[in-house]
């Protein structure tokens, strides 16, 4: 690229938009995806406005430049990892609340906002945002758009899909579409805000959303933590609990591999039981929902189920949880994955990762958010950087995403196809899926510009 | 067309699938949108079998024969009106209900199924299908996503979409595309679920469905019914009831001419007040969440709050919403709008249309599913049928559209573009948006044969 080229860019935008200082540039050519190399980027924009993005995006298009959209770049699927000569068009700026609406249950933020933030400007409202992904705190809304994040929560709110309503996209070519419905209900003409809502940089750029809150439930909720002799028991136990109708807002599984890790850190004894399970319900009732769950899971095998009896006591119990990582991290480098089953088979694929990890001498740690049965396998692995994944580890995490497939799940709940399960995605998909996809994208991004080497793009 | 096409046709199908008979076809040439003429269709076919319906399409774009597919016919927008010389796509006799998986809350079910025969087998699982168009006894599931139709419990369980994991789908070429996710959640490839839910046969014809159930409320459901001096009063309690988190399955507002309706039907007293609410709320603790809803509706101004005892005198209080439509047809022909609004806007949508009302001589009653802002306004008229609508009547509708759009509302809440909000549609999307969804339209159906003059089609 020459650089009259860069300087037409840089003149179209506001100073210190562009960035082509190549040390600071690396800096936007990765997400927290550490297993993967990123290509240098041509230059960053640092965008403060949709005029912004639309200015970057006709000049991309104008000179046929591949454009890597980014949030806060915490993606653990490589789906913001820069191409080599890319334009990486950072969002992380854009961070405005532009309104929240109390009487109608919705904010409008820019793209950049972190979704921890705008769930404390709703808080004095009495809302809440409800999507949770453990990111919560460091990632952006409109990453959480561009990959329909999860998280704890999705088992009683949903996905983050659920949670949109409208959207101000930036397309291929630079032009500015409003669209999707800020009402709750809304049918006139077709969902695109479901079609860009995890497209992942590859339909156009998100620049603002308008997004639903919901009421905040009143009181104090209540916390479960049970454990369980096996797996098996706990799962079983978790369909029970399901069944009751008691809308827990979280309902978490921990594998004996994951508590030994935190028995090892915290000299605790998690580990003599065979898996555990956290639960909490919110609400008016939370005490009388929280005893329907306790009841199935003392009668799934639980013998000693704890039920906070406060908040704080709650917040002891949810620690366990929250030590899940970290403990995980202690062990080597750790590679998140992410499949998602029917929640009736969780317990197989459960056993399977077991047998896998046994037959193949690896340390796989799970969690799951059993609920909706997506698991997490988190591989533990030695090596000089956390790039240094062994062969037999992308082997197993393979065989783990047949085996969800074969099941009826899918080869990621949540966190993309980013750049690392893109092999896998037209196993998935199967072949006229695969056409059909196509033809989406060379309809909106006829030159193919966006995020490409990523997902189908 | 010549008949020897029709004749490979015939031959393509199993016998009886295809109906040529102009009489029996005509039958199959239109929804309950009774303002439109239909066009005669050149044959139908009956299908009964995702194979049937590929065949079908393969034909159809062979010859270029344009198609338009309808379940059960009772849409109120046109969106199932024959053309002239199309081929009607009839998938009624796809009524199968395939399987029912109560650990993992999915159904599988043909687009035929009636929705309420789902719901009552979902029910000895424990589990209900949520979604409940008030024609959930005689509609369809595919002609339920077909339109992403809303219904009454919409308020706590969200839209068609919200139910709907994955879906058979035969294109327009006549090739069978299985895609979405059977899972809770689900992040690999691109949301066409979301794309084809809503898209008013216009893009693919659904054949089959895997949706999500859910549990069913414990316990018996309280209802509640409260008269208030004036609709603002009405809706602004509504607003201040949505914001405790009660999370009522039902909150539905009734205007005073809709009362006068069924006063003059029933000999009640109901329009001596300014307009009444309808509230349910289930679950366990469905006492205390209805007393939330009490003082709410006493706090805006309802002196007499009904709250239902047991089951029967619940559905007494229901029985009054049950009664709103069948008193207006008492009055004249009517013409059924749906326009939402955000919530804090129905008050100022009430004002608007009882002026219009009162300018133009009209009769409109209105319900509103008010929780979801989504109003129902009635328009009463003379005529020798129902086709000869006043002019008044269309312009006025006119205007209530375009109120609803500046202030932040859409054209069609759950009903659906169809024939009859076609020339209002881009008014709404906006040129990019127009000019983006033809492109997906274009990419999905090169030919325009699916529902041709249909929405954006």
């Amino acid at each position: 690229m020459a650089s009259p080229a860069i300087q037409e860019l840089t003149d179209s935008l506001p100073d210190g938009t562009v960035i082509v200082d190549a040390d600071v540039a690396a800096a936007y050519s990765r997400d927290r995806t550490d297993v993967l190399a990123a290509g240098a980027p041509l230059a960053v924009v640092s965008a403060r406005s949709t005029d912004d993005v639309a200015r970057a995006m006709a000049w991309a298009h104008a000179h046929d430049v591949p454009v890597v959209t980014r949030g806060a770049g915490t993606g653990l699927s490589g789906g913001a990892t820069a191409t080599p000569g890319c334009l990486v068009l950072s969002l992380a700026k854009m961070n405005r609340i532009l309104s929240i609406e109390p009487d109608d249950f919705v904010a409008r933020v820019e793209a950049g906002v972190i979704n921890g933030d705008l769930d404390r400007a709703a808080k004095p409202h009495g809302l809440m945002y409800a999507p949770d992904p453990s990111s919560m705190d460091i990632s952006t809304i409109g990453g959480n758009i561009a990959t329909n994040a999860g998280g704890l929560r999705c088992v009683k709110y949903g996905v983050t899909r659920n949670s949109v309503r409208s959207l101000t996209v930036v397309l291929a070519d630079g032009r500015v579409l409003r669209t999707g419905h800020d009402t709750v209900k809304g049918v006139s003409g077709l969902d695109m805000v479901g079609l860009f809502c995890g497209s992942e940089g590859t339909l156009g750029v998100i620049t603002e959303a308008t997004v639903a809150l919901v009421p905040r439930p009143a009181g104090d909720p209540v916390t479960l933590l049970a454990p369980f002799p096996t797996a098996d028991a706990a799962l079983g136990a978790v369909s029970a609990a399901m069944r009751l109708g008691a809308d827990p807002e979280l309902m978490e599984f921990m594998d004996r591999r994951t508590l030994q890790s935190i028995d090892d850190w915290k000299g605790t004894d998690f580990a003599s039981s065979g898996g555990m399970v956290l639960s909490q319900v919110t609400g008016p009732d939370a005490a009388a929902r929280a005893e329907l769950i306790a009841e199935a899971f003392r009668a799934g095998g639980a013998d000693d189920v704890a039920v906070s009896a406060n908040p704080a006591e709650g917040e002891q119990l949810i620690a366990v949880r929250r030590l899940a990582y970290p403990a995980k991290e202690r062990l080597g480098h750790a590679l998140t994955e992410d499949v998602c089953v029917p929640r009736s088979r969780l317990a197989h694929m459960m056993r399977f990762i077991d047998r896998l990890a046994a037959e193949k001498d690896l340390t796989i740690c799970t969690v799951a958010h059993a609920g909706d049965g997506n698991l997490h396998p988190v591989f533990i692995y030695d090596g000089a950087t956390p790039a240094d994944v062994p062969g037999v580890v992308w082997e197993s995490a393979g065989e783990i995403f047949r085996e969800a497939l074969r099941v009826g799940g899918t080869l990621t709940g949540e966190h993309g196809v980013g750049t690392l399960k893109r092999r896998f995605l037209a196993e998935e998909l199967g072949d006229v899926g695969v056409d059909v996809q196509r033809a989406i994208k060379a309809a909106l991004d006829p030159k193919g510009l966006l995020n490409p080497s990523k997902a189908l793009a």
